[in-house]
């Protein structure tokens, strides 16, 4: 059973000098074991909901998984109350808080050497040195041309469309939208990279990798994990609402990914490949 | 050399349907690789500067080490620039962003039993199962007794010693504030848990945990991974400019630790612990 995506707790609140109770609402945070074939593989801090994408779109991030077809079954807590068609999934068993994937026989899972761990903002999953940041991901490919009038619109789309983020102001989205700026797929998470995993999986379930004729665009800030995931899954262009760090930046820059930054009323800043704006 | 925090880029900025040209500054965010006697244990992405006090602080909250006794040397990259008087620091070995500890002999330096992973947001680093996130840390006291009206005073505070966050929009900052609420000592990164990482080490290195008569003061959200590492640091009250998760809830009314969120002009509401403010 789904669990509330925003308790109520109650609190004081102090505002003027004065104490009185208010009841408020907070965004749900637990811990998710992943697994590969049985053995711990990571724990993802993440806001329960769609953990099935968010195992996958995860682990294709990562290169563990080249497609679904390196998938032989998914072990998930029945609780996530999760099923998929292109997937065999079994619900019977696993503990709470559980994903568990089992590759096919002769994949070779580029199982990260050590288990690796995640957080509600982890990126760098899977790697052990610095060397291995080194990602094997495609460069993308010119083009589509993409009106620079749509970016505007995104996030207000993404803000109005968040169900959870008005009462709790805790949860980050990633939308995925079309090039003409609508709206095809949100997610929400404690961890805005875990929404962004989300949407992946999503698009990795429904066949829809790489998502050349998309944009994406997330609540918070464009860390290197943001942009790393959104080249994995080939999406040309990434508008986040708040600033890019350095090496996101330069990671989009390396694989020829439109970044934008503080996409705010009618303005916004890029900072690599501009040429598909026109 | 330390490196700019905040390098120029070259940026085209479109505002009310038209294109100019805008230099603009991002957070500088590189990969840390945290190594334990020679081998690799961690990816940390971070903002370079004060990477001793982050491998201490990470190491000290994940309890690899109990203190600074535990520690042998410290093997750094000569680019950071970091000495220290309570520790023996040798720079000539290492290549760029890299920190590894070697521990003193006989120290059981609860090796995590896999290579953890974490980057600007991760927290949970150590942990192979659910079941290992039960934290061993101690029950914090009850008091002190803590003014409401020192509060509101500390985000503006936070805000205007930040020195980069104007002029990026990219950084985190975590300030240690003392029970009267003047500033003690404040960290950046592009991570916000890093940025706490850096002040636990800090205090680490100053003798001064457990820092059971301070404040953390924090820029952003609250998830679980703040609490844990100010509840390692014996901090026994935390407020965030941003909202709770469930998670940091839960763990902060576990510990006895009163968290505060939405710290913002004249108000703010408190989660847990409510009793230390009067």
């Amino acid at each position: 059973m789904p669990r509330p995506q925003a308790p109520r707790v109650s609190t004081r609140r102090w505002e003027a000098g004065a104490w009185r109770e208010a009841p408020d609402q907070v965004a749900t945070e637990e811990p998710l074991q992943l697994s590969l074939g049985g053995r711990p593989l990571s724990i993802v801090m993440r806001t329960p909901g769609h953990d099935l994408e968010l195992a996958l779109g995860l682990l294709y991030a990562e290169r563990v998984i080249r497609g679904l077809e390196d998938v032989a079954e998914v072990w998930i807590s029945a609780e996530a109350d999760e099923t998929a068609d292109q997937v065999p999934v079994r619900a019977e068993l696993v503990e709470s808080n559980q994903v568990d994937l089992r590759l096919r026989e002769g994949v070779p899972g580029r199982r990260p050497e050590r288990s690796f761990l995640s957080s509600s903002a982890c990126g760098v999953c899977g790697a052990t040195t610095i060397e291995s940041l080194q990602l094997d991901f495609a460069q993308l490919p010119a083009g589509p041309e993409i009106d620079p009038a749509v970016l505007p619109g995104l996030a207000g789309q993404l803000r109005s469309q968040q169900r959870v983020f008005e009462q709790t102001g805790g949860l980050h989205a990633a939308g995925l939208f079309g090039l003409d700026g609508r709206l095809r797929l949100l997610r929400e998470d404690v961890g805005r990279h875990n929404a962004v995993d989300k949407v992946v999986g999503r698009l990795l379930l429904d066949g829809l990798l790489p998502a050349s004729e998309s944009l994406l665009a997330v609540s918070g800030r464009a860390g290197y994990e943001i942009v790393q995931k959104a080249v994995a899954a080939g999406i040309p262009l990434v508008a986040a609402v708040g600033a890019p760090s350095s090496l996101a930046v330069a990671t989009a820059q390396g694989f020829g990914q439109t970044l934008v930054g503080f996409l705010r009323g009618d303005r916004f800043n890029v900072y690599s490949a501009p040429e598909r704006l026109g």
